[in-house]
């Protein structure tokens, strides 16, 4: 099918566009009254998750109330240690929970993982398709997974954290264990996203949340190896890698396979444009909270970031949208967006 | 009073040393048995802090169990805001709690600030001469304070928070009225240092806890110029400036007038030698979690870190040391560190 706004893919390919695309990180979701009407007849977030026509709906919500870029699919990156038997529930206002977690060998062999793990969410594939099917070329659609790193930090520390110590904890006292369910996670990732990719994901984006939390040697060693297979075993879309407070591993991520690269807000421009080659096109990076200013403000700021970009850029802000966020500040961020133009000097 | 083992104070006047100097941040704390006898006697966090005795017993346990270089005295952040008239309380197992927060121009005026709020924590300067007292010269004792934005941030947040976007809508909606506090908050601060000074603290430590939590614009504008003026008015000892996450703005703090920066773990070292000049004096910078790993482990990632400094370096975490982590690690990390000799080729 063609797509008919292509200027996301043409961005995220490298190619130089009349001005930088535009999505927001979690747009679908609180910020749109379309999103809340749905929430409150379900009994919770992940019925909304599981149910595909339900899913691709929402998906779909800000394409029509934004007119943003381009769409990703409404999901979890926490299904991946669910299909791997590691459930999960999402307590409200807390966060995910885990009523088991990983702490021993044996539990990571218990584990399944590849092709058979993510056989288990035909939910997500169908929600791609049915998304791919309403969308009808309209924008592209992006898929999306956890890091590894991430997602492991999740299956051992049980829950969010403010320091991850278990997690971290792991890392240093179960090495080789940590890696065997790095490994199983990755490979899991890898089938995950095909299989989004067979269904219709245009391009694919791998969010390591926690990325910050690590040291810089354990970033390398816990990290990077397995973005970097992930980036190496997708090659039918481009990918984008979001690593949200690896400032550090900057040089690192610059030399991953990948078409993009996430910026957060508090990230100095100057400092990453010398550490990612020129041929890499980064996405990001308003701070959330700028949305909260006045829309004269918001205006300013959206059209400074991009004049600090000045290029090979897709825009978006630096983290997922607050769900408070005024819709009215959302859409002068999008607006703004869309009326500009580069220079063609 | 000559202090014996003043190796921390040359170290932070930039002199050469035959080894770094060391201390944690939190060694005061949870991973003492002594600390946890005395702290489980008492109603709370709080009465340690208010009581001058105990909190000079607790600020002294850390010298005589591991053998530190410097003690640092054991009280809140948050003490200031409460002398400024805004009274919190420390929920167990949350953290710290305000009743009323700061919403307007007028919560500010309210608010007092300078002499007449630092007159209101007789309990730290005294806690301070009785430590000085008490230690009777053994090592340099440490004063220390929030930063004025991290102390913003609790005022008008109210509580911890992952995203601080109380706080940080505050300054993007509020600004005239975010300046006026942050003035408050450091009239305060200075005063309240100077007290500490003159009961008898050595040098001071500032943190700004949350700095990584602010865009760089937003951290120029609203952060650094208050810790500027912290640092211009306190000529009487050394100022260590520690911004955690603010690896964006060490161009800046390297060029504050502060002897000694902070850095946290999550830092390349070889980023951070660029951009802070080098009669600068670095402190830090262990992974907390290290201390999770074998003895030989901590001991060897100990040697790589002081080896990454090697030089104009105070040994410390790269953040305060977590409750649960292994006492004997603590020895390991501090004995290596005391063991260890700069060649002098």
């Amino acid at each position: 099918m063609t797509i008919q706004n292509d200027l996301f893919l043409r961005a995220a390919r490298g190619e130089q566009t009349e001005r930088p695309p535009v999505w927001l990180m979690r747009q679908a979701g609180r910020i749109l009254p379309q999103y809340r009407a749905i929430r409150s007849k379900l009994s919770g977030f992940v019925e909304l998750v599981t149910t595909p026509d339900l899913a691709a709906e929402v998906t779909i919500q800000p394409v029509d109330e934004l007119g943003v870029d381009a769409a990703i699919i409404f999901s979890d990156i926490l299904v991946i240690p669910e299909a791997m038997g590691l459930p999960y529930e999402l307590i409200e206002k807390k966060g995910p929970l885990f009523p088991t977690t990983i702490k021993s060998g044996a539990d990571v062999s218990k584990l399944i993982s590849g092709e058979d793990a993510a056989a288990h969410l035909p939910y997500v594939y169908d929600a791609v398709s049915l998304t791919k099917k309403a969308l009808d070329g309209r924008v592209p659609l992006i898929g999306f997974a956890g890091a590894p790193w991430t997602l492991l930090s999740y299956m051992v520390e049980g829950s969010g954290s403010k320091t991850f110590s278990k997690a971290k904890k792991f890392l240093y006292t179960e090495e080789a264990i940590a890696h065997q369910l790095l490994q199983k996670i990755t490979d899991t990732t890898i089938a995950y996203l095909k299989n989004k990719i067979k269904a219709g994901a245009d391009l694919v984006q791998v969010f390591d949340s926690w990325a910050g939390i690590l040291s810089p040697t354990q970033y390398q060693v816990f990290a990077l190896p397995y973005i970097r297979q992930i980036c190496e075993a997708i090659d039918e879309v481009p990918v984008t890698v979001f690593a949200k407070g690896a400032w550090f591993a900057m040089d690192e991520i610059g030399k991953l396979p990948c078409q993009v690269v996430g910026i957060d807000w508090n990230t100095n421009l100057a400092d990453v444009r010398k550490k990612i080659p020129g041929d890499k096109v980064l996405q990001g990076n308003l701070d959330p909270c700028q949305l909260y200013a006045s829309s004269e403000k918001v205006r300013q700021a959206t059209l400074d970031m991009i004049g600090n970009f000045n290029g090979k850029h897709i825009a978006n802000l630096g983290h997922g949208v607050y769900p408070d966020t005024p819709l009215d500040n959302v859409k002068v961020f999008v607006n703004t967006i869309k009326d500009f133009r580069y220079s063609t000097a």
